[in-house]
């Protein structure tokens, strides 16, 4: 089975869950602004994620739709506020919430998917499933929703910042991104009825696969070619973004080097090179002090290490689909 | 006993919660800006209204701190983002929290006391209060979070429209103010194990002083003096917000003073008058069709409503409280 396969094959069951959840139309702009994203489609990684460790501890999957929902309304609802944080105008092909509705109506409309994700995680409870197993999964999001902000948070401090370590910034990416990942896969064993030792592991292949994602992400900016990544190579270096790779190479590289690359980075005024350069000369340095290669070989890991966990669990085509979509991190190429 | 003696005897509880809720110190930049609304202090009208609730029919009040905590940390939240919406610059005697951190940690800052509330509703089934009961409570908070961003969204439609209906206004406030309120008094209600009768009674008593709560605050901005109000007195008027002073004079008034009253709130050009003269002629026309008088009539007729809701619970120290709690909606003066 293909990963997409696997994907769609939950996502219409989240749709209906989402789309039920989203049902009010008043006040018009509102909810128009609140379902733009949504609208905008995405793969379902996360949802799917829910469900296929609820199959894959045992349990039925009909009592996780709601949860699943939920944290794909998280995941909008921060891509909504990050948007308008980092300004960026595009987001899924399309304009971004704030430059269609304005800020104001931005900030709201991803208030209310926030608001409408809780109302779900709480309605979980109607799907015959134990109200303790209701608070924990509901515990599990909240808990997730506090890294995603302190994540943020960091990723902004970081801004104009070069002496951030490596442990600082793998921090920073556990929370903005893996920490909703890890909540995805705990969940959802936890809805499903696992063994603390089977949620504690899936909790664990769900941060490491999250952090492969975005470690991944590092390592695409360099090695695709533009059509494949929907950007021109190197943007991140471009915009003077911390990766895995730059952490890297700042703590290994020569005073000479690390100047070059902060240099680069900065985009000073006092280099005169072009952006084509400016990657050029970034990348050179990177491999001088193997930092691409020991960002791919970090994402590796995690995504070995993460399928391993997946023995807790007993064989089963949703244990394969999670081993299929660990791979899948290394195997996007956008 | 006094109204602030009876806040002030919960307040304490609710700000260890609060405190414990926001003790992590990292990043910052991100806490610093979260607690600076709490800091600042407020009357903490909302969680003690938790917790009279919970007293008042029968139930121990030690379990619905964390709830009344939550409350009170939404009701924040709610400040920061309305700040930023509003471009308001001053909350509580202090610089709004964006003023000082600037718009993306103040998004930041009111979605971490957003996430943080829904973990202090999730902990409260560490207070040996029964599953289901805590469910119930997380959906009637969580039911006031989408009605607070509608409200808020039906607030910013009105800006520059002026034939919105009595009941559009009405329910704009119901949802952007009352509704927390209510969800203060219900989940009180729940968590103290009350009959279905006593939380509908309680909820309905909690919209209804929430309603009077913003009817007087509409009322206060003509009849105040200005020290009283610690802002000039119809100010209101100038910055041409809706009030029900408003939406009433516009329904019963003729064309004629119809024009002239949109004329003043619009602070078109093509009047002359300086603000104090467009105050006083906005103030003539109100009184000219009983708008203030009916104003205030609303505000009592909501709160001697509320009162008559209490009947549904024993006599009690918290009944009495609950009683002048409502009076004191209409007796505040700022």
């Amino acid at each position: 089975m293909e990963v997409l396969d696997i994907l769609k094959k939950y996502s219409a069951g989240v749709d209906e869950e989402i789309d039920k959840s989203l049902g009010t139309v008043d006040p018009k702009n509102l909810y128009d602004a609140s379902k733009h994203l949504i609208k905008a489609g995405g793969k379902k990684i996360r949802p799917s994620l829910v469900l296929l460790s609820a199959e894959a501890v045992g349990g039925r999957t009909e009592g996780a739709y709601k949860t699943a929902a939920a944290v794909e309304l998280i995941h909008t609802f921060s891509l909504i506020h990050d948007d308008i944080m980092d300004e960026d105008e595009m987001r899924r092909g399309m304009p971004a919430v704030h430059t269609i509705w304005g800020e104001p109506m931005a900030i709201l409309a991803g208030d209310t998917l926030f608001s409408l994700a809780f109302e779900l995680v709480a309605q979980t409870h109607e799907e015959d499933i134990p109200s303790q197993q209701v608070i924990k999964a509901l515990n599990t999001v909240v808990d997730a929703c506090i890294k995603i902000c302190e994540g943020q948070a960091c990723d902004m401090g970081f801004e104009g910042k070069l002496d951030v370590s490596e442990s600082e910034y793998l921090n920073m990416i556990y929370k903005k991104t893996a920490a909703l990942i890890a909540a995805a896969t705990k969940s959802g064993a936890i809805l499903g009825g696992g063994s603390e030792e089977q949620v504690e592991a899936l909790a664990e292949y769900g941060k490491l696969i999250g952090m492969a994602f975005q470690i991944q992400d590092d390592y695409l900016d360099v090695v695709s070619d533009a059509e494949e990544l929907g950007k021109p190579v190197g943007s991140d270096i471009v915009e003077g973004k911390m990766t895995l790779m730059v952490v890297h190479t700042l703590s290994e590289a020569s005073a000479e080097d690390k100047d070059l690359l902060i240099n680069l980075l900065n985009n000073s005024s006092n280099n005169n090179y072009n952006e084509e350069e400016v990657v050029e000369k970034a990348i050179n340095i990177f491999n001088k002090y193997g930092s691409i290669d020991y960002t791919r070989d970090i994402a590796l890991e995690n995504v070995e290490k993460a399928k391993k966990l997946l023995d807790v669990v007993d064989d089963s085509p949703a244990k394969e689909a999670l081993s299929l979509l660990a791979d899948y991190m290394l195997q996007r190429s956008n």
